[in-house]
């Protein structure tokens, strides 16, 4: 038995959307970049995705920039516009992606960081003391990879436009989940992954107000408006274009299917001894549960539900085999002890409720070996 | 009928291929930074890739960097040298593709341009030349994208090892129609296209000699040993494993069919007054062939080459629509008048002899309708 409850780190590719993809992989062929009729098919589709990608964040198809992935639009956001003479000061949240808070370190810009509260909330307040420091740019992540937390964007982005500052948000793990519109909330910049919405891995977007002095990272030929250079991934963008349209129509659907099993799994793992739930009290996606249990280590509880059979992370896949604890738990004051224990647990549409009793009983046995363990330590 | 001689600008996916990759669009799923099972089955994937990616090229796996492209490894290799301190000068030939151009005139170093003679070669002497200025970096691409013309690389690579130089080569071109070797050739770098050897697009790779010390130009999470941060594109890495195998084990027999289609073209063209074949007494790559013809203009002929069926490029795909004559020809002193009217014809392995002829007769058509318009007004 092996059942996949690692949704965050990279959802499976939707059959819909392989179908998709298929013409492009075989039957349709040429460089989008060629002007007869083999590289104008390949361009129509690529065009093609760009409404769909648009319109699942209720953007504007020109304001999307395909990039190979959400960390490459990351990259691009912070490096291109740091790259613009007179803007030498960003702030961005301390829970960002490792994807964000490595250019933002590696730029030639200041940066500051935002603190968030104990359930790894970004407040006004504490957006309102970065704002002191002038930035240019403000980062917010619409939702955290690691807990899920939920952050109001809408009133963050306001907060900055208010006093000029532009805002750009990764909305990676948020889009397909829960409700996301780039006209709406105010921001200048979004950040998109295809592979986190049953698209395949290698296309991304960074969805772009167009004021805003952006530089090329990557040069060459003038592909996405000079903006990044390379032969485009035709059939990994017209998959992200079919995910997008897809978690659209179904974006509701599956975040009933999920919340319920994330639910039922909080309550159940509640009743243990020693875990605890982070960030409970705040809005989370549907999807994603994160828990410590006391007196455990969090990768070794991932290898032994493993050999139970259950896909798990212990936070971040992109930090994987790092000994330190979670810098978003850290962020949140969670204790080192506990936060070196966290497990998160993201659910996908495939998954089952009878997954989440097997899971239960898995995680009782392997805290029941280690309880053992303990006390027959004791009794020696 | 449509009829693709363009497989310079891209090759179709090879069935082989994409069966290869199909299992990694579905079945199997997971983020190969994950510790558990699902990720360790992508990451075997991303490994064996590797292997087969090296021996394409006589290289060792662990000097594999992949990446999302051909242009992203030549940026990185720019950008990522002249990110290292007291690197200051380059030097790289006035023909490469702009993916190498690009990064160079955007990078903090010095460029020098190595010339090339009138048949599209780097002499050694031009090498010398450029040597004196004591660039840290030497960088000729093994084969010409436009007009085929293979480099002496061994030679050339040999003049900077002595001298203490760097040396980098842009293969993609290369790499599957002649034999390439990484460890015989002396570079210390070389770029890698997937998807010009019957691979998808979305997958490169930069060929790297540990002794240079290369800066990632994408940061996040440390995959690809930290030089390449981002959820790697596991089916695209598969295929272009894939493909490189196969490259290997068809080479010779692909490059045989090849040379047969295009010395028969060759060969036919060269009856038609006013039509000139670039580079023919340089050694070219078996599959290319670019001439120009006196009187038109490249690009209105492709389209009307298009309008029968016949799908080829006025140069590189990344520069279409560009109204200015090739800088590779330029390079070669050909005349702006020549250079503008230039079309690149570049055959593949399921061309057959019946599109020579069916393509000559329509080359025939367009010019006999051009004397005819040009005769007729000569006699208003």
């Amino acid at each position: 038995m092996a059942v996949y409850l690692d949704y965050n780190a990279t959802t499976p590719l939707h059959e819909k959307v392989l179908e998709a993809m298929q013409p492009y992989m075989g039957a349709v062929n040429g460089n989008p970049s060629s002007l007869h009729r083999f590289g104008r098919l390949q361009r129509d589709a690529i065009e093609n995705a760009r409404e769909q990608v648009a319109a699942l964040v209720d953007a504007r198809a020109e304001q999307v920039v395909f990039t190979s992935g959400g960390t490459e639009a990351n990259n691009l956001l912070i490096k291109g516009l740091c790259a613009e003479p007179g803007i030498n000061r960003i702030a961005i949240s301390a829970i960002e992606h490792m994807s964000m808070l490595e250019p933002a370190a590696m730029c030639d810009c200041e940066v500051d960081y935002i603190a968030v509260d104990s359930e790894g909330r970004v407040t006004g307040d504490a957006l309102q003391q970065v704002i002191k420091n002038k930035p240019s740019l403000i980062s917010v992540m619409s939702a955290n990879n690691e807990t899920g937390v939920i952050q109001d964007i809408q009133s963050l982005a306001k907060l900055a436009r208010d006093r000029g500052v532009w805002f750009h948000t990764d909305a990676s793990q948020a889009a397909g989940k829960i409700d996301i519109s780039f006209a709406q909330s105010g921001v200048h910049a979004m950040t998109l992954s295809a592979h986190k919405i049953y698209g395949p891995m290698g296309a991304g977007a960074l969805i772009l107000d167009k004021q805003l002095p952006l530089h090329s990272m990557q040069h060459g030929g003038s592909q996405e408006k000079g903006l990044r250079a390379g032969t485009e991934n035709v059939a990994a963008i017209t998959g992200f274009g079919a995910a997008a349209e897809l978690a659209k129509k179904e974006r509701d659907q599956r975040a009933v299917h999920v919340r319920v099993l994330r639910d039922a799994l909080e309550n159940k793992l509640q009743a243990f001894e020693g875990v605890e739930i982070f960030s409970q009290n705040s809005e989370r996606l549907p999807n994603t549960l994160q828990f410590g249990t006391c007196g455990f280590d969090g990768e070794t509880l991932l290898m032994q539900l493993d050999r139970h059979g259950f896909a798990v992370s212990s936070g971040s896949a992109c930090t994987s085999g790092k000994a330190e604890p979670s810098h978003v738990l850290k962020a949140m004051s969670v204790a080192d002890e506990l936060a070196t224990s966290a497990v998160r647990v993201s659910f996908g549409k495939d998954n089952v409720m009878a997954e989440v009793d097997a899971f239960v009983k898995a995680f009782a046995e392997i805290l029941e070996i280690k309880n053992s363990a303990v006390m027959l330590a004791a009794n020696v």
